[in-house]
């Protein structure tokens, strides 16, 4: 049987479980390859650290470009994450004729197109199902098994640790902080959680998953994004009483061609199915117009979830091997030159969940709906409950679909009123789950 | 740019949605695959009643030999179903070098291992994405997305008719028989909905995923398989009481390698994401030993989602034409020779939950649980409701794990007690969800 060496730049969590499972499966691995899968060189910074599995110190390395220059090396794994140095090496790495595979979504987010370019020109393969949602195939899908569909709409809660946080927020009716903190001491957020809470993973993932879609690099920075940290448990309370739950969603939309993608926390019908899909799990809700709705659901990051997303990009890279061939007919990112552009934010057509905090005065909710009415927006549904908080009443109110331009100016106008004594409060609904399922 | 001919052997419901997507899609499909895909041919017995397409009748045959033998097309897409002649028809398509297609459940179901073999001998491809759970990857998933997996766990909601059914007894109450009625007249259900309710359609389709996990060919008749034909809505309304939904399921367990594989109707958690699982809709849950437990839902049959199937086929076998690469580089089933088997039903351990017709006379449970205890069968909840139905009490039962073996034993000898009235309706549970996700 023919041995494929690989390469693995990384020994932190992700890269500990691929070691991890070429190891504990490598039988079945095998038999359904083909051939054996060698990891032959690890380069970390750190070689010293114990990962929990032993490793011949001979294969070990703090020097990457051991693994990018070693002529018997076929694949080499990236899992060191950031940009650069990470760039570098993938870039080296397909120079000299290497399949690669990564999970790094901030690099693919930023220059995924200057990469798969680089894999095309040279015809080598590139891996990078871990990158999106962990160990759910749904890259996979989205090139291979939906590529005979025009794909129409994506709801994805693709953050864990936001998702974690707001399911205990409405689970327990605790305060984002309090939560925070507990997930912190648990090893379910990072120390630094920043890009988790305020929405900048969801939006790097949601840039790779528009990318493979239109086959046009989007970046982070085109996606509107907003985080979870200013929810308060009477939002999510609020919500819960009007029959929703709030998700942190990263979502697009294309109607006839005009693309709407966003991330920001989100009103859906507890109903739904996404509503149902708690903890730290990921899922996208997918349509497509033969397909038709589908979801995918299961965690989303993890030393082994992201280690099998891994290691099944590795497994199909060395059935190519074997078989000389490689992936790409047609480069994954082909129309940079294309007019496509993402619709303007402030075109953008929703419902909304607004909290406003008013003063216990007469007159207030007129003044409030005079300034809305003037914006036309219509107001679907208003509750003013007695509870003072922080010396004002919170007004709650749904509208019927608005445009984000009027809303802003409206608000802007709201918000400077002498009865209202904090900023309004301003969520999405998305609750047109019924006509799609 | 190049054109790659396909031929489609059957022009029924899926058939016409195939063409129809690669007619509707073709710009974005060529986009994709870098070639045109001409349906060149189409065979039906019947060339004559409108599809809602129009077709140039010169590529209309009822001799679906013309496909086969016609050396420009290069793929054959089998869409008649049944066991012949579709197996003659992709056998010799085989032989003659062409890549193959087809969605046909009950023939891989039973001659998979000889389809597969002969492609492989041959090295052409075959596609079969449309078989099992229509427009959803799940085929996809299990040979490439979770290859780096051990499969531990697949509970399956794979036939939407019987699901259509369950969740309107469940909404509305009412009988099985009223609700299939109404699904036949609005063309949810078949006329003849044998395969459907009885559970051979979950069963050919269990099978076939089966075979892919272990590459050894399990047909549906080593599946133990009961329908859904003898659930009442008094079953659906005390499991909903007790918690639970009653789906019909398709599934399979991997304990050490000693596989249990099954199908029955079935209680779950109604808090559980399957019970969620409503309509025609389909979906998978499927553990891996390293991803975890994940799901993929949707549509699982119908014109447009099995039609996005087989074209995705379609475009995997023309991606690979244009590289002049297949697929396969082990076959997928290998393991004929093996000693892999399913565990005897008799030897299965489950909850069981009981609905007893008992006359109401002191005594009767004492009797019931009497011998229910000699056969080592503990129960775990018992509900006794005052309503009379057809001159007998029903007495509802849960019990702990069991042996089936002695399940069978106890009610043996339990329906032959003067005191019951008529058979025990007996179900299984599965209620360990919550250990999975």
């Amino acid at each position: 049987m023919k041995t494929i060496e690989i390469g693995v730049i990384g020994l932190g969590t992700i890269g500990t479980g691929v070691v991890k499972i070429l190891r504990d499966n490598r039988e079945i691995i095998e038999g359904r390859v083909g051939t054996k899968i060698m990891v032959s060189k690890i380069a970390d910074l750190d070689t010293t650290t114990d990962r929990g599995i032993s490793l011949d110190p001979s294969i070990l390395t703090t020097n990457a470009m051991d693994i990018v220059n070693d002529p018997r090396i076929s694949v080499v794994v990236e899992l060191i994450g950031g940009e650069e140095p990470a760039a570098t090496y993938l870039l080296e790495a397909i120079a000299k004729g290497k399949h690669v595979v990564t999970a790094n979504k901030a690099l693919l987010s930023a220059r995924g197109a200057e990469i798969f370019q680089a894999s095309f020109d040279r015809k080598v393969d590139i891996g990078f199902e871990g990158s999106v949602c962990g160990g759910i195939p749904v890259i996979q899908a989205i090139k291979d098994g939906f590529s005979a569909n025009r794909i129409t709409l994506l709801f994805g809660i693709l953050n864990g640790t936001a998702n974690y946080i707001l399911t205990k927020m409405t689970d327990e009716g605790r305060t984002f902080q309090e939560v925070l903190q507990e997930a912190q001491e648990l090893g379910y957020a990072e120390a630094d959680p920043a890009l988790d809470v305020n929405g900048t993973d969801s939006a790097h993932k949601l840039s790779i998953l528009l990318s493979l879609i239109y086959g046009k690099q989007f970046t982070a920075s085109e996606i509107h994004t907003e985080g979870i940290t200013t929810i308060t448990p009477l939002d999510i309370e609020f919500a819960q009483e009007l029959g929703y739950r709030i998700k942190l969603l990263a979502l697009f939309k294309d109607d006839q061609g005009a693309i709407e993608a966003r991330v920001h926390p989100t009103l859906i019908p507890q109903d739904s199915l996404l509503a149902h899909v708690k903890g730290v799990y990921n899922a996208a809700f997918i349509c497509g117009d033969a397909v038709g709705p589908t979801m995918f659901y299961g965690r989303g990051a993890g030393m082994m979830p992201t280690g099998s997303a891994v290691v099944s990009d590795i497994i199909h890279i060395c059935r190519n091997i074997l078989k000389g061939s490689h992936d790409q007919v047609v480069p994954i990112v082909t129309r940079n030159d294309r007019q496509l552009r993402l619709k303007s934010t402030n075109l953008v057509k929703t419902k909304y969940y607004l909290r406003f905090s008013a003063q216990d005065r007469p007159g207030v909710l007129s003044q409030i709906s005079g300034i809305l009415g003037k914006y036309s927006i219509s107001i679907a549904s208003v509750i003013q409950k007695g509870r003072e908080v922080f010396g004002a009443v919170p007004i709650f109110m749904l509208t019927h679909e608005a445009v984000e331009e009027n809303m802003k100016g409206a608000l802007k106008e709201i918000d400077a009123l002498p009865v209202t004594s904090a900023k309004t409060m301003v969520l999405r609904i998305e609750d047109e789950f019924d006509a799609l399922i």
